[in-house]
């Protein structure tokens, strides 16, 4: 939220928002995101082997690396909706680049919501023309508000990059909330920037941003049919693009990551009914993958979220989660910290439950593990679980 | 709960429960089960790679095959409690031997509870004079509330079998209801006949009677560091050991099925915070490890189990896990039932969401998928997520 205040616009994108009552009405809840001009496009998408109809017709375009628009609507997944989905998108797509003058392959769709119900197209086309019409007439704030389902608050973080005397800016919005798990850990997300990339680069920039950062989110280990990442980088900064070979790849990568772990530690803090966020630190692994597979069990145990939301040191469940995460372990090697504080030393109680209880009360809490049988480490992040994220699950329909 | 009237003890089998204050005074929180004579025994253990010191001992000696005497407690789960955890199990176990004059290899221990915490050594020996000076003294049904955590009813389940003109008896004990997956998701079950089986067959009985109940079951995803199952045979109904060449072994495993069926069934039903039970049935797949894993999938999802607890159709939740669960699945051809009211047809809204609500107002609830790519089919016990697991799990030490 902090960074809110922060967020710089790319040169050459502009914005538009519209009412279309996909839900309900009384918010705006389609978007468009214009560059203005044709833009090089990476995009990692939900392995979910269920793909809504916006993310088939994405991968489709992807293959180009080329892009002008995103359209994306909240209220509505698309999702499960047969062919007449898949023909509701190409619908959009086309009636939007129609009015905009591009090819509707350089149209990219996105859509978030209950899955199952075919789009209301009656209440849709309508809202296209004043969204097409109106270029410019919104903010990225907005995007953002009209992205939100069961968000909370909008969620944007900018960076910028210095590249030989210029400035570029890299700014990403997303949308989160429940069903996030990996792989892809937010729903949505979008990241402009008028920094030039090589269209390889670009694709490998993201993907490897995203694997540490969205990928390494989980909020209740749902992943959704929807989940989509895309990156847009117009060019208009003037650099020469930047190749995987040049010194500029790196920061340009350091500035991508740290909008994408950014963006991920807003949608934790933002996961449904969720009073904290927590770090899951695995150190001492002999593998990365040892230790992603520990933290990931830790993260989604729901006695740990529970214990974490009730300010109780109740290391027993995190030992309980390493032990069946399928990593090598020895307990009497094992250690356990909340904020620092050392509860598990050695694979026995150290008597610091009083003062770990107190830590928990903290907003943010950080859980580190050193297992002692390697080098490698891992953080992934999580949240806490709540009475409230029953509550919203239960009557989400209703 | 209606089976625990028809509970039958099996001959030569006696109790004994005693109070050792081990979480706080005021109830029976260890028992004792005896055979006249020694028995035959079988046993399954947690998987997690942290096992509490009493499994480790049962582990060690269920070896032999051979066995007379239970030892459990509740209110606090020796785990995680280094070689002093391990030193109090065997303490316990020579002690209790030693007043019943048996071999200490023969005694069993299983605790449950608190992970992390030391036994409460001081006040469980003064507790285990009475415990084996009153043998007999107790039932089978106090044997069965003294093992209760956060249980709210006790359970057990009974079952006759004519073998030859005789009639011997299974009887099984569990407790649950909180840290419940698989593999084994009871916490403890003790299984008690008095029908002699030959060793080898009653491991091979009880293994794949554990894998088709309780290692089919799910509350919240985490496995144990306790699970215990463990059955003994002693023989006293006086028929030939049965092998697994004899026709009375299908009997017995019938038998037996039923009782661990039952008491799985039990546990879900006594999910903590439970509501309804949820039975997953997944049709259709290419082979049983395909259906077990989308069944597992569906039946893990906190939204599906949300959706479920309030009344919600929302079978998107369901197509969403089906896709993540790793197995293929052609959405096109996947048909979802809630309680045979077909809410999906060939992946595609079935228009039967007001009829599916309605019928979501039951207790039981049976959840169908066909996904129409082979014969194999699996079945997955769960029960539905509520505000009160959170509560119940946030508040469990304080």
């Amino acid at each position: 939220m902090a960074e809110t205040a922060d967020i710089k616009t790319p040169a050459g994108f502009l914005f538009s928002t519209a009412e279309a009552s996909i839900k309900k009405p009384g918010r705006k809840d389609i978007a468009l995101i214009v560059s203005e001009v044709e833009a090089n496009i990476a995009g990692t998408f939900t392995k979910n082997a269920v793909k809504a109809a916006p993310v088939r017709l994405c991968m489709r375009n992807i293959r180009s690396g080329k892009g002008r628009v995103i359209i994306v609507n909240s209220g509505n997944a698309n999702a499960c909706t047969g062919k007449k989905g898949m023909h509701d998108a190409e619908k959009i797509a086309a009636d939007v680049s129609r009015r905009l003058n591009i090819k509707p392959s350089l149209a990219y769709i996105c859509s978030t919501g209950v899955i199952g119900t075919p789009l209301p197209m009656e209440r849709i086309t309508p809202a296209l023309a004043p969204l097409a019409g109106n270029i410019g007439g919104s903010s990225f704030a907005d995007v953002a508000e009209a992205i939100m389902t069961t968000d909370t608050f909008p969620k944007m973080v900018s960076r910028s990059i210095k590249i030989g005397g210029k400035s570029g800016t890299i700014t990403g919005v997303c949308k989160g909330a429940g069903m996030i798990a990996p792989n892809m850990a937010t729903m949505l997300c979008f990241i402009l920037t008028d920094v030039a990339l090589e269209k390889r680069a670009l694709s490998a920039a993201l993907k490897e941003s995203v694997s540490k950062s969205f990928n390494r989110i989980t909020i209740d280990g749902d992943m959704s049919t929807n989940d989509t990442v895309l990156l847009m980088a117009n060019g208009l900064l003037g650099n020469a693009p930047i190749t995987r070979s040049v010194k500029y790849f790196g920061a340009f990568k350091k500035a991508l990551d740290e909008v994408t772990y950014g963006l991920s530690k807003l949608v934790v803090k933002d996961g449904e009914g969720a009073t904290k966020v927590i770090e899951v630190d695995v150190k001492g692994a002999r593998s990365e993958s040892h230790a992603l597979k520990a933290a990931f069990a830790v993260a989604n145990s729901n006695l740990v979220k529970t214990a974490i939301y009730g300010n109780d040191a109740n290391w027993g469940r995190i030992m309980c989660a390493l032990g069946y995460s399928g990593i090598p372990l020895r307990e009497d090697k094992t250690d356990i910290f909340f904020n620092g504080i050392q509860v598990v030393k050695e694979g026995l109680a150290n008597n610091k439950d009083k003062e770990a209880t107190a830590a928990l009360k903290a907003k943010e809490i950080t859980i580190t593990v050193d297992i002692h049988s390697g080098k490698s480490s891992a953080t992934v992040l999580t949240c806490d679980f709540t009475e409230e994220y029953i509550r919203i699950n239960a009557e989400y329909r209703t």
